[in-house]
């Protein structure tokens, strides 16, 4: 099973061909988009959704993950194995939060296709390596180990992700928040919820979502919107 | 095959999520997204959109309905059987025209997951035994039979669902409306034509839309922001 | 492998009706969507990226491509063989650029279902025949020979698809572009970069895009919110 993650938005321009150029080498791959309005140029929450994510996936599956401003440029092409999955991306501090966490062992792509556009190195490069990986073809030939990735700095407390109703995805992971230590907004406590239910009408709380992080929402309502929260917002600890 | 129903919106993270969950139980299971925006919070109109889409599938399909704004709370999880289909979803009013119509079968799921989040039963519970359904699984040991399952009241003619080109669907069956009765928009009454050519430049007009429902339309333009329609707006009869 | 591509929108109303009904006939066809957000009611700019769509696509594939405002009313659907692939859909002159460009046959469809709506001929109509195209059936009672189908005048110089990025698809094909011209916005020239890196912060630049496009972008930011560009808008050559 191959899974994607990417920027590319909810219309299907760019992930339509990169359906088509994967199916084009490993015509029976099950493909599912996992994410695909990941913030686009914001390569670190990118990576904290990813590293999420990631742990719902099944054992030994392969991860193409497409966040790539810089594609055409110096970034190296990378492959990935952590965790029990194979990701393949570029080395633009994506796949950062896996090496500080689970670790990894990576590998630049050497093989270039015959025909090889400036600004979709998804489809032209990362989709035909990863349907490979897929299909549990030796890449020994296109790879080359590389001792390091690209590493970002930890991001300060702060949100990652709008979904479609308005809740806020925070890049705080809630059973490693220091005992005793809520969330807060505007200098007061966000209340800690279990379900959408016991949240009072208007009342914004906060909960472990289903991948583990602290998510800001309002019961029946659009908290990005009445909060004024994008990605980036801040939130505090206290 | 097996149709997935929701409010998740049209980005991929909930029913990218779905959808490995699915294919862990059945990795050869085919799974068409029928509905990934029904109205968030409006189960009344979702169960609407959904009774008229269900004539759409083929016998013995199993649909995966998830609008489940009480999830994490005391709503029981169901199995319904209807018109021949095999659904799965929250008991919280969503299978409520189904039940008026067609008749129905339903079961309490009384399974659970060995990892069961608090906000994402679709992904943890629903899928799970909505893919044995559909690998033809027998579920004896996961199921109990209920009396009844909860009703909504009919909800008067509106407005249940905007379509991308601004096109209004309500929640009038046109072969069951009375004789000689037509849909009124603000005391006027609103034309029946065949098809949108048959529209004069910026007349609102209704027809019998691809679902048997009546729907609200303006030739090539954007009816819902020209007549300030939105999900819920009443519509008349006269 | 069957592709589609419509102006349906990134939700699933339609798109999943489309599934369907092709599942119905081949349950085991690969479908990508490829475009789901062509520009509605335009059909000169949605057959110009239909035409750059194309030449991304394996031999022998199907095509189904449902842009029809004209749906219900006396416009022939077609089958059209053009450039070793198959294309399903209505003659509004979607397949203009086709028959300019690489040549092509064409076919009206005779053949109607039982049961047929007045508007979605994507699904009743047009989805089962390209299912069966797919499928490798010959449908030679189906069809009828058309000595040609209808053009459309070339469209000016124009942007013809905005992304999610905010990036600017036009109608020029780099490759085409006669020696010495350049794209210009508003009577200035809009410079040619090779990938978003190069751009400098703020700056509007073109580049050959990954479907040989001239497009226009500022590196990480939105072009068409930035430069005032949405469909239709005009550039000029100088």
């Amino acid at each position: 099973m191959l899974f994607t993650f990417t920027d590319f938005g909810p219309t299907r321009l760019y992930t339509g061909q990169l359906h088509a150029a994967l199916a084009r080498v490993a015509p029976r791959l099950r493909i599912v988009d996992l994410l695909d309005d990941a913030p686009a140029f914001n390569v670190s929450a990118c990576g904290e959704l990813l590293r999420a994510l990631l742990r719902q996936l099944p054992e030994a599956s392969t991860v193409l993950a497409v966040v790539d401003p810089g594609v055409g440029g110096a970034r190296r092409p990378l492959v990935v194995r952590s965790g029990g999955l194979w990701l393949v991306g570029p080395d633009n501090g994506l796949f950062s939060p896996l090496a500080e966490g689970v670790g990894f062992q990576a590998w630049e792509i050497t093989w270039r296709p015959a025909s090889l556009s400036q600004t979709f190195h998804g489809r032209d490069l990362f989709a035909p390596v990863a349907a490979r990986l897929a299909a549990g073809e030796n890449l020994q030939e296109s790879l080359r180990p590389v001792a390091d990735i690209v590493r970002l700095p930890a991001a300060p407390p702060q949100v990652i992700y709008l979904d479609s109703y308005g809740n806020c995805l925070t890049n705080l992971h809630a059973e490693a928040l220091p005992a005793g230590q809520e969330l807060m907004l505007d200098g007061r406590l966000c209340p800690r919820r279990q379900c959408f239910e016991q949240g009072a009408p208007g009342e914004p709380f906060c909960y472990e979502n289903s991948l583990g992080l602290l998510e800001i929402a309002i019961n029946q309502a659009d908290a990005a919107a009445a909060l004024g929260l994008r990605v980036g917002s801040p939130v505090g600890l206290g």
